[in-house]
């Protein structure tokens, strides 16, 4: 990539970025979109903005700035609180280094003269030698690079004399962002853990604190029920604090069932609906709808949809009834949840052992209802370490064998070959403008495309190793993901080809990739700052714009949806994802910071990724995505980790860097991956345990208030396809389950 | 050593095993020895032995035999019983090994003929250039070993041909030990799981089941008192199930007064006993014993003993109570005891996670009174931590630089280096009996009594980590003492010298040691045979025979003994002593195992050892040792572990021995150390968890029949330095530590 690519990639992001906040800018000013724009705010029964609306456009900046911890926490939860938490950790460890780094590097390298001359002699070997090391395509052409050169080559290249003074300054600038790191990390640590203990000690009641999840249930004795095996067990131990239990049964035949049936309405209302439309001035009689019965109503017999939808429900109801009663007397599991009279009962009874054998009666506090995976809770104790053996296994060889196409690709994907291959895109590749952008962009596009095949993926693989909820899915997904961005894409892309041609010295010497990481880095500064500069413009781009939901909102509107559920369908915004936004975020930061010596211009791009991220994202979580679990801060304990691991591969970086320039110094930089590592140590001492268990003080206080309404905590876990539509439906699915007389479970 | 010296030695060894057994016999027959031989029965209350004193001198045979693990454990607990179970799996281990690995491995090798020309003449050569790997003064001469070679070094050299079928006999023996030895640690595992459940439900009240340790309690806020602080935590978390504390208080200066009252309170009783005694016919007035003031007795003003104690007695009695109230008021610790109405309350509190902050209230569940180290339980989380990383820098640093001293003494015992050093032994280390015995022996006695100096030292460095009881401290040591015997006995004398010399080939090449191991092994065979032989038939003779606690007995005892409690201390037999037994058992174990393949006429030795040992230990646990300590079976988990690594250094150094070999299909051994890890992870996940903590299906049976008496559960815990000798000692402790009303703690 040479200079000029580099520019006009800047320039073709940032014009992209304009384009699309002008376009939301304009339609999110329509009534018609404000579903999209304002989805979470419509949702919670706000109005989407206050005031008039042809307000200021920039507004939304101004809210977004303006909103406190208190407002995310009401609208999004305290897991998208946390996620801010991050990002302005991220943002402050940026603008800190930057503040020391830019002022004192840059001069140090700009005034260092009498190296220039050197710096060019050196680096175009260096740039020949450094080719095999990044990806095929991208290069730097030191021709045109001389303002580039100023800013980042050179202070590469400045610091070549073995023992130069000036390289002091690059020593102090590590330790100063490995400091600013700690710190800013230890803060926020203490402060997510006073969010967390804030949520779950207030008073609302939340259902999950009154449970817990029993797996590994042995086998019934001889002569007693699932049921009375689980109530009797508990009830010995907890004789005061037992409330009732709930055995979890194999619903996949009801919930099939249940599908059907829920098919079926929306099937009818929609065909009633298209009736009713079809009832002109022209035509009052309308028009009934029709459809065929085979495989996707293409074939087979053609009938009146409303009779059809209205026979299969009346067939339907009665089948489901039968199923449910089924289900919940003969597919017990394993498996069940257990439900005491306080929060500190709970929380107590979750985290202490209770059977003699780990692998039987296994404890853990259960999570939101809508979040816990129920297949996976029949999964037995050794089924699911052999499970996450597994999955383990087969990650690590993604991770490895990712870096084949990931190869192959970047080879395919510059122009020469493109060319080659697709000998019919020759005119319009010859087109300068066109060849420059495509050669600017086409690597990163590839990576891009690439990297979003696998979160999918991962997620299933995640949710096979047998993980009880959702959110702890996601935090699975979430690290998997993080290493494989980490090893593909920057040591990948950093440590390229050689990894596999000189596979075998890397076994022999498992220090020379720290010494490779160093010598590969510099080549790759503009690639990365494109990259990292794609991300900001063109990503956060997109999600403020939100072009692709609208796009899909109003197709489906207009040909799709009759019913007025069909269209809130259509408009459900999602979550903020953060099993690949966290990652993402993750690599980002990798980035900048291992880059945050050798060419420091890189640190006001990750500012603007994080600060434009903050702002973007506050909008949209206030005002677009709808959080689809609350776990209280749970994934911080991780984000906080793997910070912790980007900074330590910095410093490994760094200590490869500069060994690479043989500074016989370099030495003192040994201690800061040790403290960076005593560091998470000790921060896990001290905080994680909290994250993964609920703190009893904690829980205690306000508690005794009031006695909470147990019977709607238990109705609350009861799956959608065991509730009955009458009115007593939970009293009939407990007095199927529980034969536990009233008299027992008043508290 | 030839073969001569090595029959000599065992001979030897025989010859004062059969001496001590008789001096056994004669002595333990005496009834003013029963105080020696069966200090426990006595301790216990029970008769020194039952039926006639004339009985068979070998019935103790007997009683050991048919003695029943019901017997141990109501004669010496738990702990003993586990004891057993490990020495009987160890011994189930090699009978089993021995059971195939004998008729299989020795008639294919002894058959093995038309090597036996070949092994003469490589064996010479293979000796010259193991000599350097051994120490120095043990050589196998192959001369007069024809015999010996039969059985061991022919095994060896047998199978010196790449690709002979008979190796695959050794590889069949190999998977057998594996699987023998996981067999029966799984079924040991499950035997002392019982074991400990069923003392843990026991219905005999156990003060510490309904106590927790409480650290690192933060700062007293204002306008509390410590005891108001810990109190109101615990009583507004627990309100029904909290019943006091006991803050821990510094008892260094009330301690010293205590010790030194007791002192005086000894002498006293010794003077009158000295003065009744003097009170002969001749002179009926007696003489009134005198002593010095000063220094040891032996300078200063000469006084009346009697006198001068009585006057010092009343003068620290009212000192001890100023001081106690002192202690108990202004001396308190960030630390405490916090005691439950209930054993479930105790343990559910004990496992639960209470503050926010985990380096603030860290519970755990509290040990038995009498083990607890109260002065290591104020002592601040990090600094715990710390302290542990400082112990075990200490510890690896021990590990490595004792090699020094142990290469220097294995130097400095060869005979010809004794004549050259001490010259005037020249005349005596010519006579031939001597020579060939203090050949024979001088190496191991060199490493015996080397080995007896570090225990010490590592229970000191255990203890200054920061570890709240003695059972731990135990542990903590046992592991220490164990990773010593291991490198340093085994590896050390093993790879010898080489690991030095060629330290840097190690460094650069860590599969090395591991062939090293497979080619150092054979050498050292009759050193460790004589080194097993020695520990069991000397070292169990003087078990059995007490000696040295007799004979010290008997000079205290003329000399020194004067009233009741002197002589009760005189005989005190102390414990079993598990900080070095254990590791010294697992030291055979590992290197019986290592050698069962190499040279299997090492089993029957080893089943000696574990036989012999379990017999004579079965007499003195029975009668003559007294346990300290009870903590369940706790030590189990870690032996377990220990065996497990024994079982993959066998594997390991198997796996160097059929390289060095260069047998093709060494590589089948590669499964078996994955397999043992798996197996050790398998167990630690299966049973651990209810060895460090208690479960609470365990606890809770039997429970509810009656109420405990709360108040002699809290009295349990005063420490005797500050239990009053009034008769309401603890209603003072209590009303000064407590300020909580009995209204208030009555349950």
């Amino acid at each position: 990539m040479d200079f000029s690519s580099f520019i006009t990639s800047l320039v073709t992001s940032f014009v992209i970025f304009v384009i699309l906040m002008l376009l939301f800018t304009w339609l999110s000013r329509k009534p018609s979109n404000s579903v999209i724009y304002y989805s979470n705010r419509i949702l919670k029964g706000l109005e989407p903005w206050e005031g008039s609306r042809t307000r200021n456009p920039f507004a939304w900046i101004k809210e977004a700035l303006s909103s406190s911890e208190a407002d995310i926490i009401s609208l999004s939860g305290v897991d998208t609180a946390v996620y801010f938490v991050f990002l302005s950790t991220a943002l402050g460890i940026l603008v800190f280094s930057g503040v020391l780094l830019l002022p004192l590097l840059l001069p140090v390298a700009a005034t260092d003269n009498n190296v220039i001359a050197h710096s060019h002699a050196t680096s175009n070997n260096t740039f020949n030698d450094l080719d095999k090391l990044s990806m095929g395509n991208v290069k730097i052409s030191i021709k045109g690079a001389w303002k580039l050169e100023l800013h980042f080559c050179r202070v590469r290249d400045s610091i070549s004399p073995a023992k130069s003074p000036r390289l002091w300054a690059f020593l102090v600038g590590t330790y100063w962002v490995s400091f600013v790191t700690m710190y800013l990390l230890w803060k926020a640590y203490h402060h997510v853990s006073d969010l967390r203990a804030a949520a779950l000690n207030a008073a609302e009641l939340k259902p999950e604190q009154y449970a817990i999840i029993v797996r590994d249930i042995p086998a019934v004795p001889q002569g007693k029920t699932r049921k009375e095996q689980i109530d009797s067990y508990f009830r010995t131990i907890h004789p005061e604090t037992f409330y009732r239990s709930m055995v979890v049964t194999d619903n996949k035949q009801v919930n099939k069932i249940y599908e059907e049936l829920e098919g079926y309405k929306k099937k009818l209302a929609h065909a009633e609906a298209v009736f009713e439309a079809s009832k002109t001035a022209s035509k009052p009689e309308g028009t009934r709808p029709t459809n065929k019965t085979g495989f996707l109503g293409l074939v087979g017999e053609k009938v009146d949809t409303i009779t059809y939808c209205n026979e299969k429900i009346d067939e339907l109801v009665p089948k489901l009834e039968s199923e449910q009663k089924i289900t919940i007397r003969e597919k017990q599991q394993g498996s069940a949840l257990v439900f005491f009279n306080s929060r500190v009962a709970a929380a107590s009874a979750a985290q202490t052992l209770h059977a003699r054998m780990l692998d039987t009666w296994t404890l853990t506090e259960a999570a939101e209802p809508r979040q816990i995976i129920w297949e996976n809770l029949p999964i037995k104790f050794y089924a699911r370490h052999m499970r996450q053996d597994i999955v383990y296994a087969i990650v690590v060889l993604t991770i490895f064998f990712y870096m084949i196409p990931i190869g192959f690709i970047s080879g395919l994907t510059t122009l020469a070959n493109l060319m080659r291959i697709l000998p019919f895109l020759k005119p319009v590749l010859k087109i300068v403008v066109v060849r420059t952008v495509l050669e600017a962009y086409l690597p990163q596009i590839a990576l891009i495309i690439f990297l979003a095949l696998l979160p999918m993926f991962l997620m299933l693989l995640t949710k096979f190793e047998g993980i009880s909820t959702e959110s702890h899915a996601v935090r699975g997904t979430s690290g998997k993901y993080f290493y494989f961005t980490v090893l593909n894409v920057f040591i990948g892309v950093t440590v390229g080809g050689t990894l596999f041609t000189s596979f075998k010295t890397v076994q022999k010497e498992p220090k020379s990739v720290v010494s490779m990481l160093g010598k590969g880095l510099p080549a790759n500064a503009t690639f990365f700052i494109t990259f990292v500069a794609l991300k900001f413009f063109v990503g956060y781009g997109l999600e403020l714009s939100r072009l692709i939901p609208l796009v899909i909102f109003h197709l489906k509107n207009k040909y799709l949806c009759k019913t007025e559920a069909e269209i809130k369908e259509a408009w459900a915004p999602g979550d903020l994802g953060y099993a690949t936004r966290v990652p993402n975020d993750m690599l980002i930061i990798t980035i900048v910071l291992c880059y945050s010596i050798i060419a420091p211009i890189i640190i006001p791009f990750g500012v603007a990724y994080f600060g434009l991220g903050w702002l973007i994202l506050r909008n949209q979580a206030l005002k677009v995505y709808v959080p689809s679990y609350e776990s209280y801060g749970r994934m911080w304990p991780h984000m906080h980790t793997r910070i912790v691991a980007a900074l330590v591969i910095y410093q490994i970086t760094m200590l490869g860097y500069f060994g690479a320039k043989k500074f016989v110094y370099a030495a003192f930089l040994v201690p800061l991956p040790i403290l960076a590592i005593i560091f998470a140590y000790i921060c896990s001492k001290k905080f994680y345990r909290s994250f993964s268990h609920d703190a009893l003080e904690v829980l205690v206080q306000d508690e005794a208030k009031e006695t909470p309404d147990l019977a709607s905590i238990f109705r609350a876990f009861i799956p959608p396809c065991l509730k009955s539509e009458k009115f007593d439906a939970a009293d009939q699915f407990e007095d199927a389950v529980s034969h536990v007389s009233k008299s027992e479970s008043s508290v």
